[in-house]
Order: C-alpha cells, then sequence, then structure tokens
C-alpha cells in the first residue's frame, strides 16, 4: 500500500510510471443513531480503502471526510457539503490527479447518500477535462464502489442480522467501526421499535421519520468480530473489483 | 387531466384547494442510434405523464425537455445541461412552485442519466427551502419515477425482446416513440453487431465505445404496438404509485 | 421543417453538410390573466418555430418552456428560471449544438421578460466558445426575436385592439393560443378596469399593482382567427428574418 | 449634490431619512475608436450622474467603471465582466443599500452594452431580496437610464451629426467626454470609410467587422461645445426623470 | 503618468510595446467612522496609484471602488462585493487585460479587507489562466500593495499619531483624503474613549463592537499636511516597489 | 479530547451544553519537496489539533485534508481546491455546525496557502449565517490559527535551523511528520543549493522557480526529536489561545 499522504512528489511520480490509478476514500460526518459514530461512512471507507491498497499495490487519497448528508443535519454534529459544492470538490480533486498522469479514479464509498452526487460530479468532470484538453482526458475513468454493496458483504450482513440490518446506523457499518476503533464502541439503550421507513427527504422532516437517527436498523447486534469479518470482504470483493477496473479500458 | 400550459392561474389556484400534488415530465434531448428520436426521453416521459395525469386528475407540468446527456454530447443533436445547471433548473422549478403550495413533486423521467442529478437536486432543493423559512417547507417531497423501470414494463420489455432490450436506445423506448409520433418511424439498416457494454464514461469515449449510439439494444424489433402496451402498462403503474405518493405522509 | 426530437443524429450530421442553422422556440410558464393560458408564452414561441421551420426547410430544436419569468410568480403555477440560470441553460444549449457544428442560432421567443437575460446569455456563450478555442467559435451568432415584435404582427394587433392590446396577456397572443388549442379557449368576466401601467418591479409588488395579471389588455377581445392571422403574419416575417440571417456573414 | 464616497455614514444616515433614492452611474472601460476614450462611458455617465445629483439635491454612489463589453476585448485595454460576474456586482450593490434603507435604484448608464445584464440583474435581485425578507424589500425598485437616450439629448446628436452619429464611439459621447476632459481630447486620422454594420457577436467577430473600433461613427465632429450642450440637456431630462421616479408608487 | 481610462486603444497597443505592467488602485465603499469619508479607501488607492503611475511611467486602470467590506455593512452608506464576488471580478478584470499582453499587475490597495480576497483571487486568476492557455500565462504576476503597510508611511503614521493611529478610521488615512479633498473635512465631536479592540467577525458584531465606526483611532489628529507628507512617501516607497516588481522575474 | 468522528450525535448533544467551542484541523495535500511527504500540512494541523482537544476538552472536527494548493499542482501527488471551491467548503462546513449551535470556530491551519482563502471565506460566511436569520447568527465567530507561527514555535524552528528553516517544507514542519509518523521518514540527497526566493505566483513557474519544491529550506536537519518539541509547543500555545478564544466576547 501507498499512502499518499504519506509519499513524496517523487514517490508519486515513480508511481505513475508504474500505474494510473488511484483509490478515493469518501465518507460522511454524519450522526448514526444513539450508539453508531458520526465517522462512521468515514471510518470504514478509509479502513477498507486501505486495505485494498495495501492488496494491490495502489496508492491511497486522503478520506473526503465530509460527504452529502443534508438530511441528517437536524442532529447535532452532522456535517454536510451541499450537491453542489461536493460536485466542485470531486472536480477540482480529479483535475489535479488527471493533470498528474491519473486516469483511474476508484471511489471507495461508505455513505449512500453521497452515490447520486458522486455519479452528477463525474460526469461534469468528464466534460470539463475535455474542454482543457487534457492529453489524456479521454482515458480517464472514475468509479463509486459502495462497501456495504460488496455481493459477499450483503450477504453476510444479512445472515448475520436479517432485517435488524436496516438501512442506516446498521449493525454491519457499526461492527466495522468497533473493528476498526474498539476503544470507541458506545451503548445506549436502543428502543427495539425503529421506524421501518425508508424514505428520505429534507433535515427537519428526516428528524421527525427517524427520532433517534436509525433506520430500521439494530446496531446493538455489531461485534467486533463481525466488523473483521466484513472489513475482510469487502477488501477482497473490492480489491479484486480494482484490478478489474485498472485491467479494463 | 389538466395540463398547466393550458391553465390559467386561476385554475390552478383551485386546484391547490383540492392536491398539493404535481406531475412534472422531464426527458432529454439526445442521440438514440441510428433509428432512436433524438427526442424519445422526453417523448415518452411526456406521453406517460399525460396518461397519469389523465388517470388521477392530476395537473402535469410543462416537459422539461433536455436533461443531462453530457455523454451523449459526441453525437450531432444532442444537448445536455451540465449536472450543476440542471440542479440549478429543478431547485429554480420546485421553489416557484412550492412557494404557490405545491408540496408534492411527482417527476417522471424517461433518461436514466438524469436520475443521479434529479436526486442531487432533491437534496439540495429541501435545503434551500428550509433557508428560505417556506411555511410548508418540511411537507415538500420529490420523487423521481423512471417509467422504464415500472415491474410490469420491465418485465414485458424482456418479454419481447430479451436481451435485444439492451439498455439505450431500447426497443421498448422506441416502440413507446412510434406509438406516440407513428408519422416518425425511421428505419435504417442497424449492425447485428452491438456493443455489450453498459460502461459510461466522457462523450467521446462513449461514441469510441458505442459507435452507433446503441447499447446493447436491437431498436428493429420495436413496434407501434409494442409501444401502446408498454405506454398502457406504465401509465397504470405510476398513476398507482402517483396516488400512494400523494396519500403518504 | 425538421423538427430536431422527431429526428435521429444521423438525419442531424446530414442537415448539417446543407445548413449550421437552427431554430430554438423559447417561451414562458406564467400567468397571463385569468383566461390566458399559462403556457401562452410557449405555445405561441412553438407553433410559429415550427411554422417557420416548415417554410425555411431549417431544423426546429425543442421548446425551452421555463424562462425569466420572476415578476409573474406570485400568481400560482408561475414557473421561473433565475436570470443566472437561464443564461446557464442559453450556454449548456447552445455549446452543445455548436460542438456539433451549429453556427446560426435563431431564437424565436414569446416572451419580453425573456431578452434582457438571452441578450446577456448570447455574450457569455460567445466568450465560452472563444475560452474552448472551437473550431467555429468566431462563426457563432446568435439572435433573439420576438414574434409579436414583427412588423406586421404588431401592426395588425393594434389595427384590431387598439390600446386594448395593453402590454400582458395581450388579445394578440391569447389569440394566437386559441389558434393552436381552440379546445382551451378559456372564458371569465374580464373587469373593464385594468391598469394602464407598465412598470415591473418584483413579484409581489406585480401582484399588488396588476391584481388579476393583465398589464392593460382586453384579451376577451381574441379569437382563434385573429390568432390564425397573427400566426401567419409571424411565420412570413420570421421565415424571411431567418434567411436573411442564414445569408448574412 | 452629495457624493456618497465624500460623505459620512451618519450623513447617509441623515439623508435616509429624507430620501430613499439614490444614483448610481455605471460606464464602462472599453474601447472607442482611435480617438475616443477607453473610459468614455464611465466618464460620461460619472459626470451627468453628478449633475443630476447636483440639480436633485440625491446622493450619488461611487461610478461602476467596469461592465459588459465582452465584444469589445479583441481591442487592447478593453475590460469586461461577464454577464453573470455584473449580476452578482449589481445584487451585492443593491442589497447592501437596500438594507440600510434605500429603496429607488436610480442607474444613470453610459453603454448600451450593460443594458441587457443590468435589467436581468434587477430581476434576480428583486427575487433575492425577497428571499432575504427584507422589510422594505417590495419597495425596492431599480431603473436603467441611458443618458444618450434622452429625447432631448438623441435630438441634438442627431440634429449635429446625422447618421454620422453611428453606434458606438460616437461623437456624441466622444464630445461630452471632451468637454469633461478638455485636456484628453485625441486626434488621428479616421477613415472615411466605416462599416454601417451594428451587428454585435463576439469579440474577434467584431474587431473583424469594425477594424478601428469604431460603428459608423465619425467622432471628429465632436467639440467640448457640443459635449457641454448635450451634458445639460442629459441632466436635466435625468433630473426631470430621476424626481418623477422618486415620486412614483 | 498614463491613466487608462483616459487612453485610447491604440495608445494602450503602444504603451504594450514597451511595458507589459499596469497599476490597479482598488478601495473600498464603506463607513470611516463619523469623519471619515466613506469613500476613503478608494479616495487614497486612486490618488496614491495615480502619484506612482506619473512617476514611473506606468499606465493606472480605473478604480475598483468597491470591495469586501462585509463587516461594515450595518453602518449606512457601506457597499460590499461578497469574496467570492470579488474573486470573480479580479479575474474578469486580469484575464481580459491578461489576453491584451499585460503581465504585471501591480495592485494598489487602500483596505485592510481586500487583501485576504484579492490573494485567493489571484490563485484563482493563475490557475484560469492556465486553462485558458494563454500564451503568456506563465508569466503573469499580480501583487497586492498596502500603501498604509509602506515603511515610511507605517513610521511616519506612527511618529505622528502614536498608538491613536488605531486601525479603522485612521488619521493617516483621513489626512491622506483631506489633502486629496480639501473641500471635504468633515467634523464632528469624537468620543475620546474608543474601542482598542481589533477583531472582527459579522456586520452586527462589528456595530455593536465599534459604536461609531472607529477602531481604536483618533481621526481628529489628522491634517491635509499630514496626508501630503504620507502620500508623497507612499508615491516614493510604492514606485520603487513597482520598479522593482517590473524588473524581476 | 473528544474526536467528533468518535462520537455520538447524543454525545454532541450534551457537548453543546457545556461548550460552544470547536476545533477543525485544516491542512493541504501538496508536495513538500524530495523528503516531505505530501500529505505533512495535514498531519500536522490533525495531531496539534487532537493535542489541543486533548488539553482543552474540546471537540475536534474531522481534518479537512485538501486546501489551497494551486501553486503546488505541477509537481504530481498534489491536489488542490480552488479558492472558490474552499469557500464554499468553510461555508457548509460552519453553517451545519452553526446551526446545531456551535458557535466559536477554531480552526487549526497547517498551510500558509489556505489563510486568505479561509479569511475570505469566514467572511462570506458571517453573511450567509446573518441571511438565514440563525438565532445565533451575531454569536458566530471563526478564527485561523497557523501552528508554526506561535511564538515558542517559531523561536525553537530558528534556533535549530537558523535560515535554512526556509518557508516551504520546512525542516520544523518535516520533523513534526517524523514524530507522528516515525515508520514514513524518507531521504534523499538534498541539493546544498535551493532557492532563496520566496514568490508565488501560478503552478507552472512555482516549479520552474522552486524545481524540488522547496522554498529555502533544508528539510534534512528536522529529526523526530525536534518534531516532539515543536508539537509540544504548538499544542501549548494553542491551547492556551484556544481558551481565550472560547472566553472572549
Amino acid at each position: 500500500m501507498t499512502l499518499l499522504h504519506l509519499s513524496t512528489w517523487m514517490e508519486v511520480e515513480t508511481y505513475l510510471t508504474r500505474s494510473p490509478g488511484i483509490i478515493l476514500p469518501i465518507g460522511s460526518t454524519e450522526q448514526h443513531g444513539p450508539t453508531g459514530l458520526i465517522g462512521t461512512d468515514a471510518i470504514c471507507a478509509e479502513a477498507i480503502a486501505r486495505g485494498v491498497g495495501e492488496s494491490t499495490q495502489a496508492i491511497v487519497a486522503p478520506t473526503i471526510n465530509v460527504g452529502m448528508a443534508l438530511h441528517h443535519t437536524a442532529f447535532p454534529g452532522s456535517i454536510s457539503l451541499r450537491p453542489s459544492t461536493l460536485i466542485l470538490v470531486i472536480q477540482d480533486t480529479v483535475r489535479c490527479l488527471a493533470q498528474a498522469g491519473f486516469t483511474k479514479f476508484f471511489f471507495i464509498n461508505g455513505h449512500g447518500g453521497n452515490v447520486a452526487t458522486l455519479k452528477a460530479a463525474f460526469a461534469e468532470t468528464y466534460a470539463l477535462l475535455a474542454d482543457l484538453r487534457l492529453p489524456h482526458a479521454e482515458q480517464v475513468r472514475c468509479q463509486v464502489n459502495n462497501w456495504y454493496m460488496c455481493g459477499s458483504v450483503y450477504k453476510l450482513a444479512h445472515q448475520l442480522y436479517g432485517n435488524e440490518e436496516g438501512s442506516h446506523a446498521t449493525p454491519s457499518e457499526v461492527a466495522v467501526t468497533q473493528y476498526v476503533y474498539p476503544q470507541a464502541i458506545k451503548t445506549y439503550p436502543l428502543s427495539p421499535e425503529v421506524s421501518r421507513d425508508h424514505r428520505i427527504y429534507g433535515a427537519a422532516d428526516f428528524r421527525r421519520r427517524y427520532p433517534d437517527g436509525r433506520m430500521g436498523s439494530n446496531p446493538a447486534l455489531a461485534t467486533p468480530d463481525h466488523g473483521r469479518q466484513l472489513y475482510d470482504l469487502a477488501v477482497k470483493d473490492l480489491s479484486s473489483n480494482y484490478l478489474e477496473f485498472l485491467a479494463a479500458e
């Protein structure tokens, strides 16, 4: 693994002679229910991205810690970029790296709320690179990979938690954070009743609909050992995806 | 059915006393292969939206004819907004209508490339409405509905066309345009070989990857009668979805 | 006539070998008094643009249905882009078409409120195209043509209606919509007293100043037959203008 | 006259107790042919605005020296804001003054190229002020007044110069600058042949079409005494317009 | 001295054959306490810039009269651009001049509040010029020079006023305006007690913290003769700085 | 210490009952010469921020890893936001936290290039919060604190390194990274000749001026033990600054 922030520019120059690929972890800073860490999505994305970097010898960019979480902002501690801001952040990021010679941008994402904006940003970025007449503009490819949607991860999560997995502040993501930060495992009496809704509109509506922040989940089921298993599966699947992405035209 | 553009403001005022819902067709203006109409996505979305409006007594906004189709812009005749522009268009549109009292925005969409940007736009719009302290800001809900993803439509399309349905310039969407505009049915010798790829990056890459514009599809299979069947199914499914959306909290 | 949305990209490619011109109808979605259709400006622009397209063999782009109508937004059903949004829409639209080879952009406009923003947008677009070093950037010309300002149209409108023509929700524009959509002719008891003011500031001020939405007009004078005459004159004049524009350096 | 820049904030506070009006000169910094000053439009607008301020006891804001002159930027020394930038400048300017209590914004403009963008900016600003729920938002009115379009000015210019007035680098505007800055009168052998065209597209096209920068004008006819007469007429007409604007609802 | 606004484009073309440098005065339009002129910062910057232009034969651009003064906007008469607007203004200004061939941009600044935004704008502008592939993009250099920070000026100000110089509405800047506009010297009984604070946050906080607008200053000490001395020193120092800047690589 | 990303929203809610302060580390991702880590600025800011958080019981936000480093982007691996993007990021970040009740924003910064844009962003953010009529808008204060400018740090750095400290890729910042990441100490033969220049313009100019990325520095002097000392001093000084900031009005 090469962490970009622990490299020198000369090492990056050398890296580029053997690979045009880079892994970019993107998370979010948002409430994850009474026991989930606010950094859950960034923690998971970062840890898994580093695992994938290690297994594939790929360089890993600094984590984008704040994403698109406007719907969580009625809970204190949540921070969100607006989609139009996040588009600019992605655009600025990719273009700097593309100007240096990177062409394969493999985003490892920890937050469902980022996906739409990331895809919009990719489209806007391809157009920008073409406008700039960047030499390798046509070769640039961006791909978003949600670790929690990996086949093996999804399967294990549902084996372990069934429909108590829910869709936000899930035991699977909480488990990964417990594995990564065992010193930060939180406990709190969770109501057994939790909304089975899945609709997301504005922030005030979200808090009314999901009063403690969970969406249909029971994170009390999470254990650090589950986290380790989920982490291992995600790293394995995404490593394979990354290599395929790198090899693809 | 009430078409907004064929109504007076007084009629809209009256409408709002009985319903806060509005249907907004959104399409795209982009190449659809050698035989598909450039307006395919707008044509389908508009026709189906009007059908849904008729069956549910809902008001239908003017069609947003141009969407997010940057990847098609290496083919002449394609027009695209950048995602950041489309976000502003959606924001301006929804806020005007929300200020008038509408709260349920049911977008009927004809183009996969619009989905990510629409979702990003909805998030940005909810936040804007909250910032403006609009009286009904918390009640505003936007939903995107892709007519081609309705269960019954999807099933029939695959019954009729199997894997020749493909993912762009599909026989199912071409069929709907043939039903709506029988006078504009185009013919052209389609190569039996068509890329089975499904990846979408920048515009130049897209044209290289999909030289005649089709993605895995055989639109020669389309008939106006298929179009009628698909249209009927879409209208039925989406009418039901709309009423459910209107009734939901 | 060739409607862009009913064409294939190959047909557009062929068209471009014989002409670099395109007609773009732009309207507005805004109140037009108690009897005028909310879509009046888009309906007139679209119908006349198609007439011009037919008589000149020019291609006609999809109608831009929503324009700059912020001052009408205190009346329900009105939708407006902000000027800065509309500038981006025009810029995105023209640049896509200019990249494909179009250089003569003939906008047929149905709404006075669009004119200033369109002109600003044209200036911004020329600069953008130069920045992009588009091969034909220097040849690109945009022109806005208000159908209601054609000499013959203006003259007939004043013959028919004198000073009851007014300046918004005019009998002449209502007449054209009656000709195009005879099934959507509205009636409502119009007060004989109507403001003779012509000043336009913000939306709340506008509604206070023009309580039923009309500006000095008596649309009750409109007839479908007037509409047909006005339409014919507009098409004739603008067809001639278009050909002159196309031929000009 | 009160010049804002020569006032203290306490004087402005006092002024606001007796008048909500302010005069804002706006010019441009752009080529005006071989003998016209680059600052012509700002010079004329500023001088006339101060004259109007003197005769009406109105406060005069600092001159906006750079406007929308993109089409002149192929000539060295021209500076232009893009329309979207100028909209923001106007918006920021008006909102600061409106928050302080000003409601009547009387722009005295020296450059035709500013008009469209100013009108777009006014519309966008009214909407912004409403969004901000500014107490006096509904009372805010902006008006653009082109000094060269005053009836008496226009008449004298055509009496003096006939069709040699032209439409850019006109003898009338040059005359006013000669009256204001007699020390900066320039001479240069002007070709008697000058384009009678009046079309304006992009900057490169403009320079090709109007090689020395003039549009149909013969500024050699200008004299400082003409300038004085034109100045006097403009001040008289605009003073009367300002008082009417102030008094109007 | 050459004032850009009193030059013709041909004179600028000639100037560029001998120098790529330009001086740009930038001020602000903001309260300067009970006796300071609202235009203080623009007046000082403009006068000194013209002095520097005269002594160095450099061309001087029109003054940017309005800068970044958001924190002063709770006092009537203050006008501010938002930083993001000012960045665009600087960008548009520099790029027009850079396209004409200027490469050395020497800003003479009269307002501390402009500095951060100017520096941000310079960075953004260099990147823009590179994106545009402007021939001389790599040679473009922008520099901000605060006249009040010149060594000799700073020293004299503290000799004359000691700690009554303060940091806003200072006697030194007031003195320069008295020298430039002796007809506009204001008097008002200034409280001997004045906040010695120096912190600047939002506009409402600023007015609460500095009720009459002064920050630790006693402008009653200013005299026109001080102003003349300070002006002379500033012109001398900045002329030398300008020539050094011009000569530097 | 409380790390925001290792907290739950309920813990943040509790924290806010006792303190309105938050520490935000901001760094940069940019070349730091042949031996300096690309993440140097983020690493230092993050480590020191956590130290300050620990000693003051303050909450620490996730690190903003990418800042304003456009001038470094000609070296591979550097990533920069444009100033206008960074302004939006800061604005979005502060407003989310301010809406939750935070009012004291203490940025610990590791990169000189961020300072101007941060200050511009703070001004823009105060204005935004006022526009939003946030209850505590007037209480919001943002402060940027450059760890390397702390008196004690600056003094020790110059004691240890004299004028070999330089101004970029300094031994002091490299030493802190060596203390934090001893496993990532890099060696490379550094030329004893290094530019003593300090000017910063565009990216291409920067690389030409500073070919290996260093500005006057000799990072070979750095040791992990120096890093520990510098870290300790920075934490001590900034802890004291933070408490003062928190207590101040």
